[in-house]
């Protein structure tokens, strides 16, 4: 029933991206989270096996497909797995778009074989230590030298900021222009002289994730380096936000899921007073509150993402998702934690980790206060 | 207002205590966090600081003041200072009633000077593997072998288990009956042959805090190690549960209010959009409802508190008070933490702190669904 939205093909790739992950990832992630960092070799088996670029066309190595239920797929079975410090959504999902979209055939002939072979890393980086909700607050400048830019300021909150070697970097290009009229996008890489990374931050949870500060000192970045329009840097990024949070959503739901299935088991499994904790009306309770909540979040969620391949989904409708069930993954998981009494706050248990791991899908990609004002500005109140 | 139960004594107190823990804790938490476990010099100095075993007879080296109000101010600084590991509370609120109360006058001369000292490190080992809240399933034994018992079985979730000098062990001492009237409570010593420690337990949070599996294979304990009377275990930890769950309440409201007080803060001064984000009407509802949910907190716990020290706080009420209080502070840090925005996930804010340290509050002690049931049942439903 929950996959009458896939094809023959979706299910049979996606199981193959689960015997990958099995394979290639849960061994290590425990070993990743210990680092800080997942290893850049796992980029490289993920590239060989077509899971870097799925929707880059063929000719420079991607796999010439648009349809986001591949990188649902993908992004799913990640997330069933826990393997919360993996970037391939942020690359995939996010930035993979403003590429498609937006890259001269210079640029893509420079950028998309390694993005799809994963010997290129990518981020994007908006969010600045004094502006995240209200981008149009950053400081961020580039300024004109003859073809090149000068880039110069900090960002934070950088998925993939260590890993990375091309970085999406928001910035004012016309400081007397709103920033919504004078933003650019510049596509900085590793290694040019003053781009440097702060700290490899440390979070609550997705502790194998790199999120970093980056700094920009004086960095000559080269006029074919700027990806779009020049000033038009806030048109691109409203584009493009509705399938990153369509992505998030995605998480959010694949996540809430097999927390949920993992807690059914155990309330099967552990006893007291003489019978499964399953037994106890309240249990039950609160396990049926859930699978209802789930079944209409999935509903919801495959419904956006048919919309979403048939190019049809909006910013309001991509907003609803994102808030609503980043909220119930949060109660899900809460509720699922309580369920295994003291276990639930042991690390070794799925629903620990999932608690740490998730707090944040209610904050990133807009939070989600923000998605709510743009729900409801767009009721005309 | 808040201090109407407090006199001035009770105020001073509070405030020397402040100073140890501004002195003593704060600058060394995050290297014991690191280690995960707090270092036993801090447990003398508290001790020359008059901080352990302040209802404790003064021949012994106590305070000789039994006045619940000193033990709730010395948890209350420890839990705005985000001291999560630091184990005086189990040490002071929770293992030293049953000392006081049941201990013989040899039991004391042996174990009180160290207990006030901070030489002799106190844990409570209730809950193993395959029984926490169904507290009748436990399989400890301990049986008889001319005046001495022999104890075995498997404990897990003990607060201070590997610090611990000495442990309160709850034991089936008479295989026949039923749990309620065949458990006695024995004091297990370090160095005892066939007393070992498991794992230190890898927790979401209360990183600093040696929470422990605790194994007892034949282990030979003298007669006189036996606590209260043979066989009326039950009895006594019926006794004593009320002053736990009053202790959790008192930390659950100590704990929020310095959330919310820290959060009121950065609302002041956290902009966005052009305005301090307390500006936003859904940053001030939000504010307003914890407020207002945090004055009946307190004021309710107040209340408890006058009366426990006056001897009146049933089982009933200390229920009420521990699942509402721990519900609320889960409420208020996950409410907190969403206005700090991508900041409340980076541990370096306290709201980080308290959301992986709060979460074990609505389990621990008896779990909020179990205090549900007691509150239920007196009701006559
Ligand atoms: C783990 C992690 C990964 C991230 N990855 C990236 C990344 O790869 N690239 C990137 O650019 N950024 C990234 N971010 C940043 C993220 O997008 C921002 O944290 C988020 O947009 C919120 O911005 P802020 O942290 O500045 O919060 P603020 O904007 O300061 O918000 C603080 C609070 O005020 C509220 N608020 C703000 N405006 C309003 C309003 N108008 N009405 C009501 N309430 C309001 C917010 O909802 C929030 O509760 C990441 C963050 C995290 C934590
Ligand atoms: C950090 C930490 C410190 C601790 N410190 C100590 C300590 O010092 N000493 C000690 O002895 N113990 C300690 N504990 C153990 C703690 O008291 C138990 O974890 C708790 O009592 C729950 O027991 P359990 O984990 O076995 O959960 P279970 O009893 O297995 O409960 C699982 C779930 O079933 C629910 N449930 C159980 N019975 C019912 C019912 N009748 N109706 C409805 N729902 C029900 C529970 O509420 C819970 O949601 C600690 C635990 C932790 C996590």
């Amino acid at each position: 029933m929950r996959d009458r939205h896939l094809d023959a093909e979706h299910i049979a790739f996606r199981e193959s991206v689960r015997e990958f992950v099995r394979r290639e990832i849960t061994p290590y992630h425990e070993e990743w989270e210990k680092a800080g960092i997942v290893d850049r070799e796992l980029w490289r088996k993920a590239g060989k096996q077509g899971l870097l670029g799925i929707d880059v066309d063929e000719e420079y190595g991607g796999g010439g497909v648009r349809d986001f239920r591949y990188l649902a797929a993908i992004s799913e079975e990640i997330v069933r797995a826990g393997a919360s410090g993996v970037g391939f959504g942020l690359h995939n999902e996010v930035v993979a778009p403003y590429l498609n979209d937006l890259a001269t055939d210079e640029q893509k002939a420079r950028w998309m074989p390694g993005f799809c072979s994963g010997e290129l890393i990518t981020a994007i980086a908006m969010t600045e230590p004094g502006a995240g909700s209200d981008l149009q607050g950053i400081r961020t400048t580039a300024v004109r030298d003859g073809d090149d830019w000068i880039l110069n300021g900090a960002k934070t909150f950088i998925t993939n900021g260590i890993n990375a070697d091309l970085v999406v970097v928001v910035a004012r290009t016309d400081p007397e222009a709103k920033a919504s009229k004078g933003t650019s996008l510049l596509m900085v890489e590793r290694g040019m002289a003053g781009f440097e990374r702060g700290r490899n931050l440390d979070k609550i949870g997705l502790k194998a994730q790199d999120t970093a500060e980056l700094f920009f000192n004086d960095v000559r970045v080269p006029g074919n380096n700027l990806l779009g329009e020049v000033d038009k840097g806030f048109y691109h990024l409203m584009h493009n936000l509705p399938q990153e949070r369509l992505g998030i959503a995605v998480a959010a739901v694949a996540g809430a899921e097999a927390v949920f299935e993992g807690t059914v088991e155990y309330c099967k499994t552990r006893t007291a007073f003489g019978q499964p904790i399953g037994g106890f009306q309240n249990t039950r309770f609160e396990l049926a509150e859930m699978a209802t909540e789930l079944d209409i979040a999935r509903t919801y969620l495959d419904d956006c993402i048919m919309r979403h391949v048939d190019g049809e989904l909006d910013a309001v409708q991509a907003s609803k998702a994102k808030w609503w069930t980043t909220d119930l993954q949060k109660r899900v998981v809460d509720r699922c934690l309580q369920l295994h009494g003291g276990y639930g706050y042991m690390m070794e248990y799925p629903v620990a980790k999932a608690f740490i791991d998730s707090r944040v899908q209610a904050i990133y990609g807009g939070t989600n206060e923000i998605m709510k004002e743009i729900i409801g500005r767009s009721l005309g109140v």
